[in-house]
């Protein structure tokens, strides 16, 4: 298979070429200056590039005097290419550094980089971070956060496809609220006001009367003022939805898909979780335990969080039960009067409904909500007006009900979540390259 | 490997399981009534799943009397489970059909469904198909549009990650215009003018400097109230930008990903592409032409569009061009004043930049556009003032090429365009489950 982004001019290897079993090898190397130390006969530079770091040794009287007028000159960020060979360097984290014959300057970086790259994050001034966020995801803890994010997302979807679902791409634009109408973003489309879809739930529904078992990493907006770590104004849901499907089956798919994701991650980036210091992710002990609510409740209760059971978990009992566990698990059979007008009711007692939750451990919370859904127009039309909703806002979705809608149940689970609980980072703002909150919208 | 969406009670086995070879197997099959015959004493049925349609035949005197009566109730669109035998039947197209011990209606649809599902869609009236496009969808020639689409998107993701690319996920909500500032969709956050981003240009840019390189299927929007075949307000754009790069390598990725995305296609989706006529879909030849945006000018001109040649090609002209040849072909060099600010001129001839798009064969027109990007600070400020642009408007991406940017290249390549191609279909529009045009933003 052709590896592309190398050019025989500008970059042959990668950093992690530069070990002691390519000693004597000659290599171009592309990346930035990561770290520069100059004692003035000596000048050690560390490369970064998209595989990590190397050793860029230029002693004054080994080199050229050109590559080492060059190297006198170069700041942190510099873009720089390095032709040179690999030679053994003992105390060298891999046993070898570069000694370098040719180096050339693509991009000279202003001194003084408003954001310090090589810190650990957790001593960044977190405001700092994101305001300058277009060079903070260069720090390497940075970096391996979305690689282990990209790891996840093929993980996803590698699931998804060989299970014969159906990939499906939802408009962002909608007329219509999907989710009762409050805390939207409003568009000026062409002159009408317009939101952006809190979720695709309308039109993944409509699409389980076409391919039975679709799915999609989806973009949600929620105009939601919360200042938590648990929330963002733009985020991604994984979207499953399915004909025929039970809420057994729901539970079924989700503990596969988890073991899965986590298996692949542990199999594809254990170097990425090592050096971010994620050490506690292990794969689930399927199957993830089930808590009905009403069990939640007393457990809650149990451990500090006494609340009524007929209101939702509040974020410190949610939280209480999420450290309680190790393994993700899910809360099953929520009142239906806490549920979307889009949730069916039990027939043997219509006021709880076939749903779930699942919830994520280490104190990280909700990652996933779902259930069995409405698919008679009779049912769907008694449960808007009990929400006080207004039939004329759900013109399109109500009619496809009235033609034929299978039996189907699903469920949205928060990617970013599901990173957040993958690596193990504090917030949900660092699983995203430029996330959005009520505060941050650029970069 | 688990089979999910199948289910004891509702279904079993799928549509594509009635053929000669279950003869005498009983099987539970769900899903809805495509077409219905009633002759008196003869109920013929077809029953449509995701897998296709197969034939129910009930005969008054082979069927209970409770299941004959279920039968007379049936309306098209109704959704049902049907237990029963395989048994043969040579007039049937696969050679078999149901013979129905059971019927349960899960959803009895209204009579009259607005929309005549089983029209091939060339007799519908295009805008009822959209104005009730919750239906249209589940026109057999649809589903089969929207189940190549899926394909597609698996075997361009597939393509990437097997090739070390790093999928990339940008904000859809701006502070920035990326493109210039003309044609965007305004939001209102939080009080603050923001806009939707028309491509993800300056965040995968970023993104080189991270992981290298970088792809996604990324969402798009442009307020242009152009109403052809050819536009959307809402469309994705596979994205790809990679450091180091030639413009060379990015015709290089493109040809292989388009000749790996046909034979995907052709290998799995073989019924799919007869079942809409489309025959003329053939793996490409590689290397695929290319023609300097100089000598297009002049083979445009042979063809009858002689135009001027320092403006871009009309669109008649782009069509004769596309029209010309069999396969994807490449225009390149296009004049520096033509291309966004963020395109690096060539440094031998500035008027000039190393830059490419992908045309498609057929008339269909333009597939991607790309080129090598400046990647110095100073140009940059060189470029924006040309082009008569406020520097002030770029704080944030002009910020990250004083610290540091490699050379690098990329291209944004449309995907309905690409599935457009791939099924032969006449319009944009058809590719999308829910498009949206100036016209049209509902369902």
């Amino acid at each position: 298979m052709t590896i592309y982004g190398m050019n025989p001019h500008l970059k042959t290897h990668t950093t992690s070429d530069v070990r002691k079993e390519n000693i004597g090898k000659n290599v171009t190397l592309g990346g930035w200056v990561h770290y520069l130390r100059d004692t003035g006969k000596l000048i050690f530079v560390q490369l970064r590039d998209s595989k990590g770091l190397a050793q860029v040794v230029i002693k004054k009287d080994a080199v050229s005097e050109n590559v080492f007028t060059i190297a006198q000159s170069l700041t942190l960020e510099s873009v720089i290419t390095v032709r040179g060979e690999i030679i053994g360097h003992e105390e060298a984290k891999t046993g070898a550094e570069v000694k370098p014959s040719e180096i050339i300057v693509h991009s000279l970086a202003e001194p003084k980089v408003p954001i310090d790259i090589t810190a650990k994050k957790t001593k960044l001034d977190i405001d700092t971070v994101y305001r300058f966020r277009e060079l903070s995801i260069r720090i390497p803890q940075n970096v391996m956060i979305m690689t282990i994010k990209s790891e996840t997302a093929r993980a996803i979807r590698e699931f998804f496809y060989s299970r014969g679902f159906t990939e499906i791409f939802t408009p962002a634009i909608l007329m219509t609220a999907t989710e009762g109408g409050a805390d939207m973003f409003n568009v000026d489309y062409f002159g009408k006001k317009a939101v952006l879809a809190q979720s695709c739930q309308f039109y993944k529904q409509a699409a389980t009367a076409v391919h039975e078992k679709v799915f999609g990493i989806i973009p949600s907006w929620r105009a939601e003022k919360s200042r938590t770590p648990r929330h963002l104004t733009e985020f991604f849901q994984i979207e499953n939805e399915i004909a025929w499907a039970t809420d057994e089956e729901l539970m079924i798919i989700q503990e596969d898909l988890a073991k899965h994701v986590v298996e692949h991650v542990l199999e594809n980036c254990s170097h990425e979780l090592q050096s971010i210091g994620r050490t506690g992710l292990k794969i689930p002990s399927l199957p993830l335990k089930r808590l009905t609510f009403a069990e939640a409740k007393k457990l809650a209760s149990k451990l500090g969080h006494d609340e009524p059971s007929d209101e939702d978990f509040s974020t410190p009992a949610e939280t209480a039960l999420s450290n309680h566990f190790e393994d993700p698990f899910f809360i099953t059979h929520y009142p239906t009067h806490l549920r979307g007008m889009y949730y069916e009711a039990d027939p043997k007692d219509p006021s709880i409904t076939n749903s779930l939750d699942l919830i994520a451990p280490e104190g990280i919370g909700e990652l996933s909500s779902g259930g069995i859904r409405v698919n008679s127009y009779e049912r769907l039309i008694e449960r808007i007006q009990k929400k006080g909703l207004k039939e004329e806002n759900f013109e399109w979705y109500l009619r496809m009900f009235r033609y034929g809608m299978a039996p189907h149940a699903g469920y949205g689970l928060g990617f970013e979540r599901l990173v957040r609980w993958i690596t193990g980072v504090d917030s949900l703002r660092e699983t995203l390259m430029f996330p959005r909150t009520p505060d941050l919208a650029t970069p």
